[in-house]
């Protein structure tokens, strides 16, 4: 019986800060990141991908701020991640399945497009913080505001102003028993792309929402739905560390829930890097424990994945 | 048992010619499109989507050209195919829950991204003439090829220069088994979105390539590959006609493979129109008679779904 992994990384694994993001780099990226996945495969798991999507839906953003002035409406956040669901998803099925065939392993990539619900209520929507797409002049920033009701924020390192949603909770994930069905047939599942399409689900309507949902905290989700046995969530560093980059600087092999906590409590980890990793991490292993089930995660970067005592483990 | 029908529509169904394709009026035509193929879903029927993406994609690609300004770099169809594939099937799944919801049937809505091959040796990339996205004056168009490669070509109307790409017949579905059984198990299947992202395959080697396939071309090889009994092609007429909008028009209630042959050799039915439509439903007729399978081709409006003699049946 294979064991069932849900791995998690960026969409700043695919498009690179420092390059210019050519397709024929993010292509290159991509082959890489699969190249990494592969290391899963052949130590027998069955897979399910979610990926991030920040520096894809920022150039959709400006693409669409752009192609205003021919005339075409630019579109709002929920749209933008389908968009970025489908191209993402393509670059890494094509990604895999070129590792695969040099690798001799024969195994589908079958990607689901992926509404992920949240709740209208979230406490996010009164303080929308996620900055997201171009910076824009102050004047610009007013306009659009007036004209669409959007929110906008000045950038705290002076770029400009830049427009702000909310980062709500995902609460349910849409089709997540076909993903777990697939999965558990073999097929390594691309799910949740950019942390899913965000909408509110009512008694008889569903809707999109202006906001982005964290991608590793959409993958935790689709790990506990799923009943994964390790959620692997990749950065770039091979380990997580506690006073990081200070003289005292610790790697960490295997921590427990407790500590983990502990050490957020403490500021070890920065909040929109380090921080949110081990918040899924805890909320997935959390659910485990609570329900009897051994599980773990792995916080580690892709180039590890062919060690099995890789990365940082967080347990019960 | 359900019978199993593969719908295809055009992406002129969502993104209307005469509206401006607003988020809003795109939203309102998904659902009205979706109110229909519900007709389906209440005659007993397990459904497969094919939908095309004409507009869209126009779209996406001036966005792209816009975003060039921005140092973004304008991606190639079957990238731009890619995000197609999300946003209008986002949009498709949304529509579909509504009208469920409306109408009191529980059913799955699952888009699979999907690949579509084609062969590098097929004819049509010698000669690319599938208009693609915005127009151009002479001069642009001669820059972007000489820098780009692609072909461009004067348009007929005196509107500009077009870039062209082939539109080469699609030749396999990636993942096909996988929506033959998730149809069969009642999910809607959304796949082949602006006839599949097209690539061609290789023993060693996948690749995406500068190509337009066919919308009803990919979805009459679906049908035939799930086994679909019925395949309808939705347009905007209620029927096939002969001497179309002359004095002796008349409208066709069935027709044979052959007589739909010898219709198509006398010139009734338009091309980049009516003939294509008609070519692909002799294709999946005339192989489901060869294999022994009962099958039908309906070509007709979204509106006449609820109506079981509805439209043009095409028949061995």
């Amino acid at each position: 019986m294979k064991k069932l992994a849900v791995v998690a990384f960026g969409g700043n694994a695919l498009l690179r800060s420092g390059q210019k993001g050519t397709y024929r780099e993010q292509l290159a990226n991509v082959e890489q990141t699969c190249e990494s996945l592969c290391n899963l495969l052949k130590r027998n798991y069955n897979v399910v991908i979610g990926h991030g999507n920040g520096p894809q839906v920022g150039n959709v953003m400006l693409q669409h701020e752009a192609g205003r002035a021919k005339g075409i409406e630019a579109m709002p956040m929920d749209f933008c991640v389908a968009e970025t669901q489908g191209s993402i998803a393509y670059m890494i099925e094509m990604g895999m399945r070129n590792v695969m065939a040099r690798n001799d392993i024969q195994r589908n990539v079958v990607t689901l497009v992926t509404m992920v619900a949240v709740n209208k209520l979230d406490p996010m929507f009164q303080n929308p913080t996620k900055p997201v797409g171009p910076y824009y002049t102050k004047e610009q920033a007013e306009a659009f505001a007036a004209e669409t009701g959007a929110k906008y924020k000045e950038d705290p390192k002076g770029n400009g102003w830049r427009k702000v949603v909310a980062s709500p909770r995902p609460v349910r994930i849409n089709n997540i028993k076909v993903v777990e069905k697939l999965a558990k047939a073999g097929n390594i599942v691309v799910t949740v792309g950019g942390g899913g399409i965000p909408c509110v689900e009512e008694s008889d309507r569903v809707t999109g929402v202006e906001a982005v949902i964290d991608k590793d905290l959409a993958s935790a989700l689709c790990a506990i739905e799923i009943g994964a046995d390790e959620f692997f969530i990749l950065t770039d560093v091979p380990k997580v560390y506690i006073n990081f980059r200070k003289e005292n600087e610790q790697a960490l092999d295997t921590i427990t829930i407790d500590e983990a906590k502990k050490y957020l409590e403490e500021g070890q980890f920065a909040e929109g890097s380090m921080a949110p990793k081990i918040r899924a991490a805890i909320m997935f292993v959390e659910h485990q424990a609570k329900i009897g089930r051994k599980a773990e995660c792995i916080i580690t970067e892709a180039g590890q994945l062919d060690n099995p005592h890789c990365g940082t483990r967080i347990v019960r």
